[in-house]
């Protein structure tokens, strides 16, 4: 099964009303178990970037961090604000960093 | 199984020589079929945010995109330079355009 089938079985089932989701999810597999683990530093970053389109209720995000050995996996879980019907979402303006 | 069970059951098999791998995976669910999809774009710009980490060898970068109803799905699957033993992995100081 690969990762797509994963999503597709994975799918909330339908809640009674639809929601804009977007999961994001890092697996970094490090040959050098003692390799730096950027990962969490990452994360901070790709919000940012994610929050340039659309807007980001802070607390409406989830995050998940595992770590085994040699191997770290991030999963964040957003939920969006759904589009207020017929505005077309134009990338937020917010300046990163 | 969720998706932490899904990237360990799916780790390369002991290939003869381990490799440092990063996987990123975007899902993107909306309500409204016709929102706009903006995983296009965000993954140019998670990719500029991943080099500044770890440098990238963009013939090492595979990308699939899929769509389906009111999904869209992105996989980017990055094979890292093997860190040289003992140096440890500073953040690349290329400034991100």
């Amino acid at each position: 099964m690969n990762l797509m089938d994963f999503f597709r079985r994975n799918k909330e089932p339908t809640a009674t009303t639809a929601k804009d989701r977007l999961q994001i999810v890092l697996a970094h597999e490090r040959a050098d178990r003692n390799a730096p683990d950027f990962l969490p530093a990452l994360q901070k970053e790709l919000l940012a970037v994610i929050k340039k389109y659309v807007p980001i209720d802070d607390d409406k995000v989830a995050v998940k961090l595992e770590r085994e050995s040699g191997c770290s996996m991030l999963e964040v879980n957003v939920e969006l604000p759904a589009p207020q019907p017929g505005t077309p979402r134009q990338p937020a303006t917010t300046a990163v960093g």
